[in-house]
């Protein structure tokens, strides 16, 4: 397993590493709707009912039948006899004849009989009884029919649908009040690195603290994943085999980030080739920062080899371990990623073939946002809480423009 | 208090009210960093210590005194005599005399004496215990200083601002554990209306089931607050002042939607405004849908009044609650909001003055998406449960084009 004998670009490894996962299947549970946001549902959700369920007036104003309305202006108004006045949250205990109205609120049911409602500013009432209709109205004019916004049995909610503010309303609205979603998949994050020590000690000379476990939990839980953690294990063999065979068996994924050194890089790769077939489908990519990046499955589950320089780590999980944790919650229909077009401040070079990834701080200009590139040196945790987000160079381009607008996905 | 005296601009409508709203002063409490993904920190953090604590190598190579490779090329080596290797995470236990080289990994510790770094790559080893060098260093090349990252007492992270997973994994490799954050405010949400019942009831013929109390909770939990609810409140002047007391008492803002007929929204804007001066500040917006917004500050608090209809309350909930959970929060460090840029399929006709959104699905397209608007009527919830996001169509415009590019807020 020599390290990169090539060089796949980031979208030809992801296709080929998620091509060898298996199909997701998801444990479900079952939730109360709304404390469901940002989960994602386990299978379609049909209406068991008609919404709305009966049907409704969209403006204050007057039941009618249209048709008594036809021709009616200002000059020669319609005049109706007023019979009632719908009460809100109850079915009215009138029937409209021809010739007659009723008074009715936004939201009010529309009384049997009727097909329209007229705006109280189309009307006048000149003496009690009766209304003038000033204008001509439509059967089906101001009112919402039944079903008009769900049919029953119709799919409201399909499968693999992270949940908004709108989903939650919506679902409710059905009395749908239990939704069954995909349980947060368990993800093993482990460090390695003779080096890391955990945050809470205090560092000997030549040691650093771990960042890689948490930034990377952070990002696994943003995505709606579980991290657990299995520490930080010394670039030895025998150990590192065995947390990750442990990790693999008691999670759905393991995300690794490797010591910095070419040969603990080796090691991991290795070690991982070890865990089952096919083993590493990747070994390299070309990207910047995040180069000996590792991808396997191993027994039909992923294993993701980080580089361990913070910054690699987390740019590349973004890149590879966001898409993960949502093939393994189901999440089939994902809504667009958010991103932030901005006009870059200096030429960026690049190498042509090799994806970079630049972070950059935004800052309002003339025309909408500025990206500010971050120059720093590999290993900078702190380059990336700087940033605002990332600008990607793509693999065609030699490099981008001062003046260019540029496509920044948020950190 | 008669309504719509005035329709204000949004962009006014939220100065006019939140100058009458104090600082925000939120609560703090104390987390586990690791745990603190997505809150608001209450103060600027500075960091205890050096980041790196010690000089560190950037790449695998061998250190050296940089002037000892003066002038060296692949014709004329430098030859250096090779005293050891550096031990990942320990203190090297030698100092580097001139002419001599060591062996050192990414991430090692410099040995005292060395000032640069020379890659692998640019070395070849002829005999044991001899290097040849073929490639001038100059000093600091391939090493991080001490420091360098972060200098002591430097402000990390400011004050009012999210945390997300690289200020975690930065916290975390200067040994900050613990982090002060901002309590999630508490932000009291109101149902109003005789026709609604509660989404475990079986409606009767004109009653339809309460949407927005989760919708908007759902919304407030998104901001970063802690939704309160205060159930369903017939449209009764007495019932909706005591409960409206009751919750700004216990809360840090309320947020009630209006019964949706015009009566019943003046009836709301007289209430709020009887819980305390200044009292209400806008009553209606020059905002489609949402021109019934009530915006008020009653004895300190924010008080917001929205349409019943819930595709408006849900609209005019991100446009006004959103930023003032962000308020309460101390968010006084927002990052950009995150949007979208598409091509518009049709073309959309507004009024000039007023601000419209408009519900879009947003589908790929030969460059980049297309946002194809959703026509709906008034008070159909799953228009935006079908929508990707919304376009604003500015006050200054009388609407867009098809192909026009168009920003598009993610719902």
């Amino acid at each position: 397993m020599p390290e990169f004998l090539e060089l796949l670009p980031p979208p030809e490894a992801i296709i080929r590493w998620m091509a060898h996962l298996p199909a997701p299947r998801p444990e479900t549970e079952s939730l109360d709707t709304f404390t469901a946001l940002g989960r994602v549902t386990a299978g379609a959700i049909a209406s068991p009912e008609a919404l709305p369920a009966f049907p409704r007036s969209t403006v204050d104003g007057f039941a009618v039948i249209a048709r008594d309305t036809y021709g009616a202006s200002d000059s020669l108004p319609a005049y109706l006899t007023l019979v009632g006045e719908v009460p809100m949250g109850r079915q009215p205990d009138f029937k409209l004849q021809p010739a007659q109205a009723a008074l009715i609120y936004t939201g009010g049911m529309l009384p049997e009989g009727a097909d329209a409602v007229v705006m109280l500013e189309y009307t006048q009432q000149s003496k009690p009884g009766e209304i003038e209709v000033l204008r001509s109205s439509a059967a089906g004019e101001n009112i919402l029919k039944t079903g008009e916004d769900v049919a029953p049995g119709q799919i409201i909610v399909p499968a693999g649908v992270r949940l908004r503010p709108a989903e939650i309303g919506g679902l409710l609205a059905l009395g749908i009040t239990q939704v069954s979603v995909a349980v947060r998949p368990r993800i093993g994050i482990i460090s390695s690195g003779d080096e890391i020590v955990v945050p809470q000690a205090r560092p000997s000379a030549g040691q650093v603290r771990d960042i890689n476990s948490y930034s990377l939990g952070a990002l696994v839980e943003q995505a709606g994943g579980k991290p657990a953690f299995y520490g930080i294990i010394p670039d030895k063999r025998q150990a590192l085999q065995q947390t990750l065979q442990t990790a693999l068996d008691e999670c759905e994924a393991v995300i690794v980030t490797a010591g910095s050194s070419a040969s603990t890089r080796d090691l991991t790769a290795e070690v991982i080739q070890n865990l089952g077939a096919p083993g590493v489908l990747v070994h390299g990519v070309n990207l910047r920062p995040g180069k000996p990046t590792i991808l396997a499955v191993c027994n039909g589950k992923a294993v993701v080899g980080l580089p361990g320089n913070p910054v690699s780590a987390l740019v590349v999980a973004g890149i590879f371990a966001t898409p993960l944790v949502e093939h393994l919650l189901g999440l089939t229909n994902p809504r667009p990623k958010p991103t932030l077009v901005a006009s870059l401040t200096i030429n960026l070079a690049s190498q042509a073939g090799r994806e970079d990834y630049v972070p950059v701080t935004l800052l309002p200009g003339p025309q909408g946002y500025l990206a500010e590139p971050i120059f720093y040196k590999s290993n900078l945790i702190f380059s990336l809480a700087r940033a605002d987000g990332l600008v990607k160079i793509p693999s065609a381009a030699t490099g981008l423009s001062a003046g260019d607008q540029v496509t920044v996905t948020l950190l």
